[in-house]
């Protein structure tokens, strides 16, 4: 046995706290090294005297090898201490060995205990894992409307306009940040019912309150809707007929930094350290401003510029917030509360998530909750998340562990094995409560388009939309990639929605629109688990209390000849194509095609 | 190379902020399986742009060996992201072949890169680790004076009697909970000479406020010390006259339950579910009573009695505070403020920790550091207590990872080897600055006295006293085991200090007293890391500023030929003896010596 392989942590995404009474527990070996993993567990007060020697009152359980990649296997149970407290250790079982592998030590014992625990640490507690206490108040706790939602992310000046000011053709291309189409809160009312028809239950709009640029990132009011958009009214107007359709409304925090123009830099920018709000900010050396200022007054772009304060990335157009100044605290929680309380929005998006102190999370968490109890807060972090996902902090991310994978193998970059490596690793590192409620997405205003990072293959972009809606997690459309609008790296990722319906990929949004009503009716689609069933492609099954639905897809421009196992021999019905399916040895799929059997 | 043994995880013990401008990165290798390891990190926003190639303004820099267990080695770096923010990788060079380990996937490389960085996943930052941001708001922040202390931890019934009403002979055997020996504030105030010429800075003591028994742990009055003690204005005199005298003071909370007396409880016993208080504890089942109450009205002992409502452990007398309750919250962080506010205490030892909320947990931290911004927290966790320690919860633990190691050797349980990498195990997965600040012990109220746990054997307790005084983090002193108190398990463990000093063990007490006084003098005694350096013992050297203090130490009854490697040849000053020492080659220690060579 390789046991450097073996690992455990308590309290951590190998040992978390499902619900209320559910404690789970994962062990990991090197892959096909062992051949039983058990769990001796019980309440650590819970001792029986007889006959003046002391008997723990535990319980002796085996594992279920839940999930294998290439390198590693994956031991997992759920168990419900009855009072809430929890001791355990690991016994691990190999062709010709056995060991017990607790908190302090790996011991190797001479047999497999049956009722006889007095080898090794068996009941020496001091070598046990511990999870002191299931409190209910440290549980994620996200709203449960959370994981039921489809997104739709929508760039405002880009998606729709409703009159409005703008001069600039609609569609022009090619798309800069420094222009405004003059896509509005107007326009997006209109098109409430285009996305109720879709099936959308959740808007994510980025930055709309007012700022300089059209991304909207560098805030100066974090009270006022820009201009360009509309009113604050107008604004409350789209949330309550967003509502009236089912529709959640969530806004784009962005508590990392503010504008060049944000009125407390800018008495920073005529007053310097000797200004109020000094301290709202980060001054690092003097001059503070380091760059010259073209004809409006904005920093003037230069090459390698390293601004003397400190800001997101190096743009100085964009100074960071110092979040432990009481008043910049108070502005941003303030506004955090605004548009919950007066506007009754439904969540917030947290942008550079994770270079905000953890400690300002947690009072935006505890001003918004309190604001409204259902109130919805993810971020944007691209790496794994679990130390903002701990329940005190963010209830999600952006999940980029699900995306990054599938860019790469969709770019060709990974092979399908890698692929799956890096999935069922995702899947088995991420607590459960915490994976159901991510929030997924194949792009993003952030990321080039998935159809152009497909070479605009509408067939594979079919695939991905696929494997994004049969994940747990809540999958999110970047507005217009539904039709078949694509585009490269920002800001051409940012082009104008076409409603010629005429110019729509017809087939790409039905089949969109379809994979949202499948969602809503199978609960397999939003399972934990992949299995993947087939070495030659990333077909999978789903399962809930183990009916399964079974997702077989030929992700090539070549004819697949499916192998089947025996156990899944039987007749289906497609959910796509309605028609009846029989599965036996061989099952020939042509190419990019997709089946969902159940 | 074992590539399962590779292990490194971002933000955790292995990635941590230790200052505001200081990044420590560890990285985990099998034993001996590698030549070398290295780190590129840069910031992810900093890229040049030459002959349209983006370079990322990286640094490629050779990692430290820093920690060796059987299993394992631990490479360090300390890094100083310019701007706060870092991502970084992993560079591992084996006998043959060199490999690129990222966040996502581990590659073998051809070739150690020296100027390019083309191969593998090189500036492909996905496939790097992220520490987002370094903010000063997610330091640990533990108060400048606790690394500094040295503590006495008093259990006020049984440490010194003045005047007072107990008609119990002092020093009575056997010791039982239920009886009270009238020790008191005032026998503290009078004892505070005899502390302050000992050396120590700051006491615990355990629970004081008014409850039932003798170790007070069932508090009744969160707000009033126990009239058998004295009156709250005594206990705020001997406040005043520790502070004159450099003395800090520290209180035991009891938040995890309360005394079967607490009024809101025994308003629960009147009303049950009625009572204005219900919801401050968890009632599980009717009857919630399912037990029987003796005379006096408290509950009759019972074996195997699982109370209807949850309590610490089985007892009865200990009801479960809820404390997600707005009024049993109130209550609590009311009393946490209450003792800082009005009788200028300087810290709080929370009981039972580990089985109390995080998220109330943050609350009490927020509440006492509001209260007084150099207020200590530390908490009674027996297990590896990182996920308590991220800097939003408690500053410390009872350092049971360095106790329990330390007992098994001294009890013979576990080899010398053993030991020494279940220490170095410690050090290399605790923050340091974590660590500084650590309790540490060798006995305590709950635990064995170390006298006993030795067989009484003064001459070994002289060297658990050293391990633990050479140890970073603040040693305890546990009342009268400087002076060589005994007893066995609770509650004989809780025996009267005998003031009569002709019964005293001076060596002992006058050996301990010596190592106060060196640990003042010589910050070797705090550094992180010991070097152990010779197999048959567990001799070892501590650094400061690479200036050694070695610890030659002979625990045996025989006498032991120190093998000296050629490096540490020279003359030394012995701080015991004030001796000169001359090593060289073999060094004779007698049984039980020691030496402290400078």
């Amino acid at each position: 046995m390789n046991k450097h392989a073996l690992f455990h942590e308590a309290k951590s995404q190998y040992s978390y706290q499902y619900n209320e009474q559910k404690l789970h527990i994962l062990f990991r070996t090197k892959h096909q090294d062992a051949v039983k993993v058990s769990l001796s567990y019980g309440d650590p007060f819970d001792w029986k005297y007889e006959n003046k020697k002391a008997h723990w009152n535990s319980n002796y359980v085996e594992m279920t090898k839940r999930y294998e990649t290439e390198m590693f296997d994956y031991y997992f149970i759920e168990v419900e201490p009855k009072d809430y407290r929890c001791k355990y250790a690991f016994l691990i079982e190999t062709e010709d060995a056995v060991y017990f592998y607790g908190s302090k030590r790996l011991e190797k014992l001479k047999s497999v205990p049956t009722n006889d625990f007095s080898e090794g640490s068996f009941y020496d507690l001091s070598n046990y894992f511990n999870y002191p206490y299931l409190n209910k108040e440290d549980l994620p706790n996200t709203p449960t409307w959370v994981k039921d939602t489809v997104w739709y992310q929508i760039f405002m000046d880009r998606f729709h306009k409703s009159g409005g000011q703008s001069q600039l053709p609609w569609g022009k291309l090619p798309v800069n940040n420094h222009e405004f189409y003059g896509g509005n809160i107007q326009g997006v009312i209109d098109k409430l019912p285009y996305l109720k028809d879709l099936g959308i239950t959740g808007i994510y709009f980025t930055p709309i309150f007012e700022s300089r640029s059209a991304h909207k990132y560098d805030t100066i009011n974090y009270f006022k809707i820009d201009p360009q958009f509309g009113t604050n009214e107008a604004f409350g107007e789209l949330v309550k007929k967003a509502h009236q359709m089912g529709i959640k409304v969530v806004l784009d925090a962005v508590l990392n930094h503010c504008g060049w123009g944000h009125p407390f830099f800018q008495d920073v920018v005529k007053h310097g350290r000797n200004s109020v709000y000094a301290d709202c900010f980060f001054l690092e050396q003097d001059p503070i401003i380091n760059f010259e200022l073209d004809e409006s007054g904005l920093p003037k772009y230069k090459n390698d510029l390293r601004p003397n304060f400190r800001t997101f990335a190096y743009t100085p157009h964009m100074p960071k917030w110092n979040t432990a100044n009481p008043i910049a605290r108070k502005h941003l929680l303030d506004s955090i509360k605004y548009w919950i309380e007066v506007y009754d929005i439904d969540g917030w998006r947290l942008d550079v998530s994770n270079e905000v102190a953890h400690e300002f999370l947690r009072e935006v968490r505890k001003v918004a909750k309190e604001a409204k109890k259902d109130t919805f807060i993810f971020g944007e972090n691209w790496d794994s998340s679990i130390p903002w996902l701990r329940g005190d902090q963010m209830d999600a991310v952006m999940n980029y562990d699900l995306s990054i994978p599938m860019w790469q193998y969709f770019e060709n970059k990974i092979s399908i094995s890698e692929f799956k490596n890096e999935i069922i690793n995702y899947t088995a590192m991420t607590p459960k409560n915490v994976m159901e409620n991510m929030f997924n997405q194949l792009d993003t205003h952030d990321t080039v388009r998935m159809l152009r990072r497909l070479n605009d293959n509408d067939l594979r972009l079919k695939i991905a939309y696929l494997f994004m809606f049969a994940s747990a997690g809540a999958p999110n459309i970047y507005y217009g990639s539904e039709v078949g609008l694509t585009g490269d790296h920002d800001p051409d990722n940012r082009r104008c929605f076409d409603w010629n319906e005429s110019n729509w990929n017809k087939s790409l949004y039905e089949f969109v629109k379809k994979l949202i009503h499948l969602r809503s009716l199978y609960p397999q689609f939003k399972s934990y688990d992949y299995h993947f069933i087939d070495s030659e492609s990333i077909s999978f099954i789903k399962y809930t209390d183990s009916k399964p639905l079974l997702f077989l897809i030929n992700d090539s421009h070549k004819v697949l000849t499916h192998k089947i196992d025996e156990k899944y021999f039987g007749v289906y019905k497609d959910l796509l194509s309605g028609e009846d399916i029989t599965l036996n040895h061989d099952f020939v799929l042509k190419p990019y095609d997709i089946k969902i059997l159940i």
